[in-house]
């Protein structure tokens, strides 16, 4: 951390800041310019409340250099982490597919696709049960009846679930589903965080719409802060400027994420774009550069999905997918 | 709505359709041309689910005309909401400063804070006890101790108060609030705005970060749906690539919404940019657009506030701002 | 400036880097922690090439704590630049209505509309020659032409004149012009930029749409490098998510600017939102905020402009503009 | 196009729109609802000045629903367009790479370099003779002097040559330059695009930092309607909140570009995001997702680039992404 001290700041309020710091074991270097004076703060920062120095009125601007998360961060942490979800394993070299409809409709429907993306390579059912949506008037998913209908599903195939929370308060609901998915709108919802960093169970953290990487990260931290270490991040698009995809789906941040964490890193295709003929496309390119696994959504007959139909696949289409990114992922690990 | 059809869709498929939308309602006018044929839907669409239309296989676009927000729309509620919270009247010409510290961090302080914004024309005190912070390990509030020096402070000065809520859960505590906040982070946790909706009580429901104009209004529409009616909008500034200022104040937004919308739009300069110098002339601004208040950050000593420090007024320059926000409003209400 | 070094620096390189750095009368502050060694960069670092020193394999960051523009910085220039246009002056307290239509349509409307805001309170007149519009199938204006008939108007009113330029090679033309225009999409045409530096006329520049204030003042610089320190900066919205308004009004960019800068700082509300209901408001509150001027455009029959109508404001309606403009200028400036 | 009228619009002045969009052979289909009544427009309504329209009083709304580009529009011109560049094509199944330095620096070093390139299998050299620069102080280029070395590159070599032009001024000196690239900063820049549709030579047009996908395709568009139909079009990167890579790459812009035009589409992932780093995992990502070439920054001493240096690849990092893009093209064309 760099703190870029007033022009005249007083030299006993100068002191007290230094003495508070190095109370708190971070060592201050001062460097003493013409026009400015810098106190470098080398030490564990990473807990040290940025806003409290910014408040100074001795303090013209702080910059952070090392990184404010800790438990996320691959520097302290080399390897990559590995999830195994019921003897599935995703992360360091390891790769699953998370396919399913965005919405539990009923029970034909829900073992009929499990039974569908099963047979085309998907290891992992994903279901919206609890759905968020931006009208109170759009259909809000079958909720509990769903969850049940998900786990009567992974009764009959064997597969793990997951599926996404909305609210602490229905925790008891999720005791046999295998991931707990955070969805992008609560990426910031900071009690639910803490709550899912109390239980065992792997989470799937979607990054927000307008989220930084970083803040993306401090939300897992939230989590791995209160025990809970088993977290995987999901990139499925930001808002830009841009109109003619929903959101644009940032695949930089797989590489990028993979330099700055050991969590696993898997890309959403479908809500990203928001537009079917681009699953295939960004599935390959997400497989192409790095991504640890693929969430998509797949309909036995998207035409008439209760929600987000435009953008969910045909299993036979998601079949075409798992072959592709299949090849490209063994031409890319052959490199 | 608009309904453009793909290029030879299937005609039974489109009667299908006109059948189902005239079931709802919905009266279906087509318009054949050369390249494309349109559908004109006339009647009450904000009921109509427009992903459930996009998915179908005879359809290449959707678009809306009318907007999707029934409750919160001017369009049906002409004149001008007027939310009154303990006798002080805001929305429709009625104007009202909630002010007070970032975070309640004593007895002392918030009763000593409290006093001066009163003193200085606030009749609302606000003050955070239950804190949305980025980081883990930054202070997250006094929580329910915060509140119940917030309870003491409204018994002291007889304001009444506004704080924020970040989980239905703690609603039991909020029982003597009198306006209860929902963060900017929270503005999509749809279950506590289902939650707020049935309840009686003023809702103060920020901008998410990256939240159109329209979601903001879906948001309110959420609470309303349930039954609450009094929802209090607030502007905080939007997420943009600018990085001088934490965030970008939309100040159009205010204009807009009140075209929009007759629910009160208030405008909180301080967490928009960020910077404490910008509070005086953000705030003139947005008295001279048409706010119907401001939410200020006051801090007696702003230097060591535990949270965002670097954006609270010392109490006299709050008075200053009250003092210039006045005479502008006066001006422009006598043009 | 402060260089974050990679672990393990060759420290030969570092000498190296050193040196080079102090032959250009930069001193350097070492400060070795435990896990990183940061060199801390005094002196006048606007002129080093950041990306330069980004390059080395030594170095893990460079972060810029001074600013990288020198002529338009305040700290090196703490007054008011006050730029005077034919008797009229901008800055230092000095406001002044740049009005007129978006296009130069015939002889009669310019002089027609420069006589109406005239009488309304505008001292300078504007209108647009030649236009950058994004579709070339749209109306490009009536160029050369369009500017004799300016001129004319100019001669008619004895109203100083600013319009916009899209090329170097037109130069000659706007000889009798007595501020050139340089447009959002040309905000960063440095080509147009030098040779504006060179001559001896008041440049009004405006903000690119995704602009940041940072680069909107090394596009001034550009200018002033050459000489030419007469730079009006131009706040017109910028690009954002945000789709209800044609672009988003930066206002606390006035205040910003102001801060960071001597130049003057006009705002244009009417191509910022597009739509001439937010005109009023929107100028209110730039007035309210500190803005040295507005740019509004006024047509005598905005439903027949051939560009931009529906951000037109009738000159009647400008008239009610500058009065409560005037009226809040002066209860701001009595505070 | 869909105009929906005011609620009471005046009859007569609804029959002179529909008279003069029917003498310019568009045909009107009126839809009258309770609320709202809305017009059809059905033709071809690309030339339609939307703006018009949108002046009118009568007028609440206009929406376009075909794209306002014809050349560029894969609608009337379903087959992929091919460019050939000295024998070398692009488009349609052939893939280039564009690969050199960000700066001609030296002879030897330019020669040097297209040696490199050339054995690691790219067959168009790159590199900046006239360099775009945020900052004045920055190096310029090295400019009429660079694109001499970069034609005796090019005679040495036997490789064509792209390099940007930042000045139709400048025209001249490109005679023997194969291929002219228009930057991020000029994509508006309309005069400039207007010529380089008067010439026959291969245009390499950079999406602006901020650019729809369409305003993107409208500047093609400006190109090929003074003629020149040989337009390449490249991704670089937009700007988003994200700050942990330089700019946001698009890649899901590809797949819909390559829905929405003809046109050959490069990737360019050395701006993208500034990174070296990430210039493979990204390289294979726009291969896997169908980009028609990449443009790549390669220098054979990256620490020492007078310009943009961290983003440079040394050659046999570079030979290590052609190796790796081969292999997956090569997969994903045999699935």
């Amino acid at each position: 951390m760099v703190v870029i001290l007033k022009d005249g700041a007083d030299s006993k309020k100068v002191k007290n800041l230094t003495d508070w710091l190095e109370n708190q074991k971070i060592s201050v270097h001062k460097v003493i310019g013409e026009y400015q004076t810098i106190l470098g703060l080398i030490g564990d920062t990473s807990k040290i409340d940025i806003d409290l120095i910014q408040g100074l009125d001795i303090v013209e601007k702080v910059k952070r250099i090392s990184e404010p998360y800790k438990n996320a961060n691959r520097k302290f942490h080399p390897d990559d982490t590995i999830i195994d979800v019921g003897g599935h394993k995703i992360g360091g070299g390891n790769f699953q597919y998370f396919a399913g409809p965005c919405s539990v409709e009923s029970r034909e429907q829900i073992i009929s696709i499990a039974k569908d993306v099963k047979k085309a390579g998907a290891n992992i059912l994903r279901g919206g049960a609890f759905k968020p949506r931006t009208s109170p008037y759009a259909f809000q998913g079958m909720r509990a009846e769903g969850l049940e209908l998900l786990l009567e599903a992974k009764k009959e195939t064997g597969m793990p679930i997951v599926t996404e929370i909305m609210d602490a308060s229905h925790l008891d609901l999720f005791e046999n589903v295998d991931i707990i998915q955070v969805g992008a709108r609560n990426m910031q919802n900071f009690e639910l965080l803490k709550e899912l960093g109390r239980i065992d169970k792997p989470i799937f953290l979607k990054r927000g719409l307008c989220a930084t990487l970083q803040e993306f990260l401090m939300s897992a931290e939230y989590i791995m802060a209160e025990g809970n270490q088993k977290v995987i991040l999901c990139e499925r698009g930001i808002r830009t400027f841009e109109t003619a995809t929903r959101n644009t789906l940032d695949l930089s941040a797989v590489a990028m994420l993979h330099e700055m964490t050991h969590l696993p890193v898997v890309v959403d295709p479908s809500h990203a774009s928001g537009i079917a003929r681009l699953v295939k496309p960004m599935s390959f390119a997400a497989a192409a550069c790095g991504a640890d696994g693929l969430m998509i959504e797949v309909h036995n007959d998207p035409a008439k999905a209760l929600c987000d139909g435009p953008q969910a696949l045909r299993p036979e289409e998601f079949a075409e997918v798992t072959r592709g990114v299949n090849a490209i992922r063994e031409t890319v690990n052959n490199l």
